[in-house]
């Protein structure tokens, strides 16, 4: 049996999660959930598990030093340095092609939480078994809310260890996620992704042959520096950027699913990190998940700080972020907003 | 006409108005409202009327410097230091003993907001006229809410400028409050005094003799440095503390109210400088009275801070206070309970 190739992507941006989410430090480098931080989680995640090889890293220039340091000992395959963000069908891209054609490559994002590793590990070998009969295989998350601000995948017919994609829909309306929580035939797109590093390639010169020969330019004219590995700029940065889901997954006649329930959050925003640490929280659904905190009269609050004391009263689910020179609060629902405030904006 | 000594307490902790407020500097030196401190402006509302003399000012010796640097270029008749803290009706009977006997006193808590200060001067003459007939006389706020946090007066029979007092009610229940308010007859106690000199000490004399000679050998024995006095601290120390209310004001038979409408607040809690901001407020209700502050579909936020940015999203009525090492997020509701938290609590 041929090894897993985890490829990480490091690309995730995270301003919703500011203002402890900053460009220099953004949301995979922090330690949201546990004590790690989320791409330590990715990497350590498959660590330990011998059907996996080391990882492949794909991540912008400046957060090569964070890599580093939050690698510590544990060894990559290479270290993909992104001269600039292309999204994610170009990085998936430089992985594969630095793969021989038959590996299969399993593309994690890295800043999800999955509550439960086990059924992960245990959905990527049924994952692989699809990827080695050229199915393109997306994970499909099950759904326990009518979530609108995912993207969905709908069963098609059955296929060993998993189904066909019937359809792809994007961001749903309430109606419509309702209507497919209901049904039991969708699950959500959670960005992972297995496939042989061929496949893929294959598929985007297909889809996007321009993409395509231009990440093998950046290859071919590309610089490898220890486990480091430098694309060349002139090339990658001529790519018209584009997600996997557009550009390939949408498209191919391979795409394959596989169902997972492994307690999976993208941890999109403040209020989906108090949803993910739930279980941390006191008898009121309060959690103080950094820094020291004081709750009176309050339910369902998270409060994270670098420092400075938080004293909390009366309130209801309320997320309280201090960080630096700044200082959030916001409503759970408001959450979603956080990325357009003029701090998290104006970086 | 004989010049009207007003007389300015300085005691007040202002412990629910933490985080800003702290044991070093207190809500009275606080710029809250306006740009000046609540201190300097119970200063300043009586420095440029000819009929105010300069004001005797009494407060603890941690605060002398403060006071001193706030009084900037006023002047002031004398600065009171008290060893240990008493409570008013020491503190009032310090002023008094250093003043000739038939003086008229205007005692003035510092830690109080009135937005219309002309009022409170016009109330004042009509308290002076009341004292000149050795009346003891306090200032009736016109009650705009049925607030069960302030004591009430209940007027009497019609006196030359105002009423004789029926009545002292301590903080009522909100049905009490309720009916207080509807029937019109009843003002809060807003702890503003004006009576002589002489006839404040013969009725402390009366009802609280021990104070009355404590006080007496306090400030025989005490010790004058220009402006500042000292009074003993063996024998000041040895008071039984109490408020003038007690002490005093409902004991005696010659006690009489003026009522005054002035746009008063004693600021004393969070939600009550909300309100006092309100005219600063923007279409929302937002008011960022200190530091910077960005709102998002917000309404009745109050932000102050002394550096970081607050954000605040989908709140409302909420106070976010932001001090040094201390983060203060309550409900208006929440606001009274500040001073029990355990930041509050334990400085």
């Amino acid at each position: 049996m041929h090894l897993i190739h985890p490829v990480i992507l490091c690309g995730g941006g995270g301003t919703r999660l500011w203002p402890l989410s900053r460009k220099a430090k953004p949301k995979p480098f922090l330690p949201l959930v546990e004590e790690e931080s989320l791409f330590q989680q990715a990497v350590n995640r498959l660590a330990n598990d011998s059907g996996f090889a080391h990882p492949i890293i794909v991540a912008g220039s400046a957060h090569v030093e964070l890599i580093e340091a939050q690698m510590g000992t544990s060894e990559v395959e290479a270290l993909v340095i992104e001269p600039v963000a292309r999204n994610t069908a170009p990085a998936i891209a430089l992985a594969a092609a630095l793969l021989p054609r038959d590996a299969i490559m399993l593309v994690c994002p890295s800043d999800h939480h999955i509550a439960n590793p086990q059924a992960f590990r245990d959905a990527a070998r049924a994952a692989v078994e699809l990827a080695h009969d050229n199915h393109l295989v997306a994970f499909g998350i099950a759904p326990d809310r009518p979530e609108t601000g995912y993207g969905y995948l709908e069963r098609g017919e059955a296929l060993k260890g998993g189904y066909a994609i019937a359809r792809f829909v994007e961001k749903p309306d309430l109606a419509r996620a309702q209507a497919y929580l209901a049904s039991g035939n969708f699950s959500w797109n959670g960005g992972i992704f297995a496939f042989r590093a061929g496949s893929y390639l294959e598929e985007l010169a297909t889809y996007r042959p321009a993409m395509a020969l231009l990440v093998q330019r950046a290859v071919e004219e590309g610089v490898t520096q220890g486990k480091r590995f430098y694309p060349a700029t002139d090339a990658f940065a001529a790519i018209d950027g584009d997600s996997v889901d557009y550009a390939v997954m949408e498209n191919t006649a391979r795409a394959a699913m596989v169902p997972v329930d492994m307690g999976w959050s993208d941890i999109g925003n403040w209020s989906a990190l108090a949803d993910a640490l739930s279980d941390k929280a006191d008898g009121r659904g309060n959690v103080a998940k950094a820094g020291k905190a004081d709750f009176d009269e309050c339910s369902g609050v998270l409060t994270i700080s670098d420092g400075p004391r938080i004293s909390a009263v009366g309130l209801e689910d309320i997320c309280i972020i201090v960080s630096g020179d700044e200082v959030l609060v916001t409503t759970r629902d408001g959450a979603q907003r956080v990325g357009k405030l003029p701090g998290a904006a104006n970086q």
